[in-house]
């Protein structure tokens, strides 16, 4: 296996093993699909397209292909849900792609009891970062679907991102449990949930990754800044994943490296058996592809 | 009055109208005293040191005009505070700013009923930025002192905002006030704050700017992902001011825009009657400096 250093990696790494199976639920927007066909041009995807026929018949003259890919009908979307869910749940695609369904409808699918994940799992999203200035490729989590994780759902969410980490990239990860400051302070609880975490870790609790924190933003990024406030450790200045505390500072962190440092991203959802990709009509065509690739990618990895 | 446009344009902007008297409490760490000495060289200040003997000893070869500046010989931390205070409290000094104290020491003594502020005043932190990718200078707030601030505090927040940025910038600001998205979501608190200050502006509660919130960061700063969303108003895609909705985004936004946008910052503490300059050992000479130019350009402003 190559390493996956930058983000426009990706792409030939994805490619490796042969294309994987997407479904698209709910085929029914040109954002969406149209990322899907790119992928499927580019060799990395076989798309399987679930939606309601009208609307797909809107989209078949956008690909050449389109009369061999294999497509399913279905007259809701409560039954285009089920349908997409079911086709990854059996094993007969990789991947699951939200397209003209709302990310709560998508996901509530796909911890429906009755055809979806049976056990209890709990989702996260993750978002892999090339940020020029940074001397590798950064994670951050969860940036996009929990709003006040409590520490269980941080440790939730750090093992789902460690879990999906070392199917693309490194086999211990350093997660840096970010706060505003670096110090244990009880009136700011993220400091709090950082430490524990930290502990967690060392503990044996979460396995295959090392986790410091309460970590500045500088300190985790930064080993000067890890030098001039004296914290030692492996993680510091050195993260590959950042724990953010809720989900504005993620949010708004994520959106300023895409504006404001030249960032690429790549990103999808974590925790069940397969990615799952949702990507906005906001982002580029560019970030829409790196995220099919990175869900690629890992699948092959399994 | 020339406008500003640039952090760069603090230095020759401070200098109008002459020297600020700025009394530097606890002159006894080399990295503050070392930016008060070069804001001194550059004509913008005039230093009142206040500290204990000893340690104002070591450092008056530092600057070869030391024995020409008042100097207030205290015997212990309170003393020094208390003195520092009342020479910003009395008028005699126009800054006051944080040496070889505590953060929270001096506002205690900035706040103090006997010989501080009589009336009951809420103390923020101002941060302004130029970020290349930005048509404008832009300001976070509060990134440094309120942890978990309630509505009523941002209330506080925004007005010492606006009304310091009024001193220094544009007449009518515009505060984007942030969130993960730019909905109102009941399970999101940061939505409902920002919803509710936007009204709050409408209805006169908060004069001199315009408010617009919920915006997610890209809403706030950029016109394309404005129209995306169709988002109307005169904020979105301009904003002047972010207010963050908790200390552990603000902290992350200022220093991902610090290390990865490279980005320059003057900070510094407003409510007061007076600027208060707090740097730290983490910031750069240069971020220092500009801190201390912008609190000697506004004092000129009142």
């Amino acid at each position: 296996m190559n390493k996956l250093q930058k983000i426009s990696d990706l792409k030939a790494l994805a490619k490796q093993g042969g294309r994987k199976k997407l479904v698209l639920c709910a085929a029914g927007d040109e954002h969406s699909i149209d990322a899907v066909f790119d992928a499927y041009r580019e060799g990395v995807i076989e798309p399987i397209l679930v939606g309601r026929k009208k609307e797909l018949d809107t989209f078949s003259g956008r690909c050449k292909d389109f009369g061999n890919f294999r497509v399913f009908y279905e007259p809701d979307e409560p039954s285009v849900i089920r349908r997409s869910v079911e086709l990854v749940i059996s094993g007969e695609a990789d991947i699951l792609m939200k397209g003209n369904v709302t990310t709560a409808n998508l996901l509530r699918g796909v911890l429906n009891k009755e055809y979806g994940l049976r056990e209890k799992r709990f989702l996260s999203h993750f978002a892999l970062f090339e940020v020029p200035g940074y001397h590798k490729l950064l994670a951050i989590t969860d940036v996009a679907l929990n709003i006040l994780p409590s520490l269980k759902h941080k440790v939730y969410i750090v093992k789902n991102a460690v879990e999906f980490y070392r199917k693309i990239g490194t086999e211990t990860p350093k997660v840096a449990a970010l706060s505003a400051i670096e110090m244990v302070n009880e009136d700011m609880p993220s400091t709090i949930d950082a430490a524990l975490l930290s502990i967690m870790q060392r503990r044996g609790q979460i396995k295959h990754c090392l986790i410091d924190g309460p970590l500045a933003f500088d300190n985790a990024i930064s080993k000067i800044s890890k030098e001039q406030k004296k914290i030692g450790g492996d993680v510091a200045g050195d993260a590959d994943i950042l724990l953010v505390p809720n989900i504005e500072s993620g949010n708004i962190l994520y959106k300023a490296f895409v504006f404001f440092a030249d960032a690429k991203v790549a990103g999808v959802v974590v925790g069940a058996p397969f990615p799952i990709v949702l990507t906005s009509r906001a982002d580029s065509e560019e970030t829409k592809l790196n995220s099919i690739y990175m869900a690629a990618f890992s699948v092959q990895n399994v």
